[in-house]
């Protein structure tokens, strides 16, 4: 009898990441593919499944469950992805539905940050822990509570939303329609637009010299000692110790994972952070919280993937017995 | 043979509320004693076990397990009060060993916040709900998660304190050492200081008026049309939506609860906290989160820690069997 396994599809704006790992956890096949916009969800959905099936067929193994990362907003229950920012053609699409009817097998979906959080708790920084908040800081600030090992779903399906609870009252506007959240201020798009106008209003620069400004380069600077980047890093800190903190008052997390872009600034990040949190967080014993950075880089994804499909088996097997 | 009872204890600074049911759920006894500060704590909960002995003596029936709420700070896994505020005598205090020598039957401690919102949960306005948040707003600000009916405790079983949480940064420093909390705006205390600091500023009000105002007598002057207490009540609603609904952003809990004697205010409160907390929270559909007040009242308490020692005989069953 062929092995068993379970297949993890990571979806991104850019790439999607596909593994198969057998019941055991053993990974036995991993692929990438660009995610070429323009093809459209079902073309793109049909490449997917065409690289399953040639996995599955080199590796010798069965299929017995499918688990998929997708943008948010997604509608969990339904099994839709509902135009995600990057995928906008993806108009309530059935993703679940797409998937499931190729291969006959329960599929799974969850949004990007709850599925990569899955993945750091259960193959990366967040092993060991009991409870855990995942923080990702890239171009945007996502984030997912994971309990006991399932994710925290709650209304909507949206719980975990750090970077969109409020950290400075009558802040700037966010996108999302309200003002002053996290994400105004320290998401990868929201430092790099400070430094811009930090900088747009202290003195010569040129449009392109403004235009070429990233978080990166923000932290690049400040390695180098540059005043006015540090500025900008430390207010950054600031209010992310609000934000993380804040969550850390109410959920009391053994751990707090960050993982995205910014969190590449590693130390430069951590340590400052961890300092700041400790001053806002006096309702628990901050020490026992440990704030760490992610460890799976790109791969955080189709981990999680992998294990809400090793989930849904387990799920499947208890309502059988 | 005698019916068999659980017996819960909730300790509160002034009184302290008991009471028995059955296990299917019925109240046989209850019994309020005033909270005697000056005995210390072993005579009166040596006052307790003799009330509790009376009721089972009364009603013929046969304890199996003991519920206790006590004010914070307290260690539940040891068991103990340490100093809570309002008694400042129970100086690391075995409440559980004491009360568990007397009776020999399992006996769990948990904080009043967790046992008030434990009793909302399943008698209260909290009923039917999946998850809830509960707030209760009184001299300082409290708060609790309930998931599945179970008490989210977290790290240093510490987690729900949405007072804590910081909604001005660099606001006025705070009790608990950092500063800008929701409590030092929004608690029955703050309410009161913030209204006499701006009468203080504004007019010759003698020290006697400021020294009557508490957050009652703000609650009468709104209801009033005083437009000096109306600009501090929509302040309190203001940053309360910003902690409640940073919470919210969260946990996406199905029902936030608000309890405690500033939520007496009825709707007077919870209608324009409704509608700040709708502009506040917007990554989940805010209308499927009701916010209630607790309709409990001083009874919650006692409620919870009967669903403690249920729990702990629940706890018990599992082991055996």
């Amino acid at each position: 009898m062929n092995k068993q396994v379970v297949a993890g599809i990571d979806i991104g704006g850019t790439k999607i990441a596909l593994a198969l790992e057998t019941l055991a956890g053993e990974r036995v096949a991993a692929r990438r593919l660009p995610t070429t916009v323009e093809l459209g969800p079902e073309r793109i959905l049909e490449n997917v499944a065409r690289s399953i099936e040639e996995m599955l067929a080199e590796t010798g193994t069965k299929l017995t469950a499918i688990g998929i990362g997708c943008p948010g907003p997604i509608d969990i229950e339904r099994g839709l992805a509902l135009s995600p920012t990057n995928l906008p053609e993806w108009i309530d699409f059935p993703l679940v539905e797409t998937i499931k009817k190729r291969f006959c097998v329960p599929t799974v979906l969850d949004n990007d940050a709850n599925a990569a959080a899955l993945g750091e708790y259960f193959y990366g920084a967040g092993r060991g822990f009991r409870d855990m908040l995942y923080v990702t800081i890239s171009t945007g600030i996502g984030g997912a509570i994971i309990c006991e090992g399932n994710i925290h779903h709650g209304v909507g399906a949206s719980a975990g939303e750090v970077g969109h609870t409020i950290v400075k009252p009558d802040g700037r506007l966010c996108l999302c329609g309200t003002k002053g959240c996290l994400e105004t201020i320290a998401s990868g798009l929201s430092i790099a637009r400070r430094m811009r106008e930090t900088l747009a209003a202290s003195n010569g620069k040129t449009t392109e010299d403004l235009d070429r400004i990233t978080a990166e380069t923000v932290v690049e600077a400040v390695k180098k000692a540059d005043e006015t980047a540090q500025k900008i890093w430390d207010e950054t800190i600031k209010f992310l110790a609000v934000g993380i903190g804040n969550a850390i008052t109410l959920i009391a997390p053994e751990a707090v994972i960050i993982g995205g872009g910014v969190s590449e600034a590693g130390e430069l990040l951590l340590k400052p952070l961890r300092c700041e949190i400790g001053k806002n967080v006096t309702m628990l014993p901050i020490e026992k919280v440990e704030i760490l950075k992610a460890s799976l880089g790109s791969e955080s994804g189709v981990c999680g993937a992998l294990i809400l499909a090793r989930q849904a088996v387990k799920k499947m097997h208890e309502n059988v017995y």
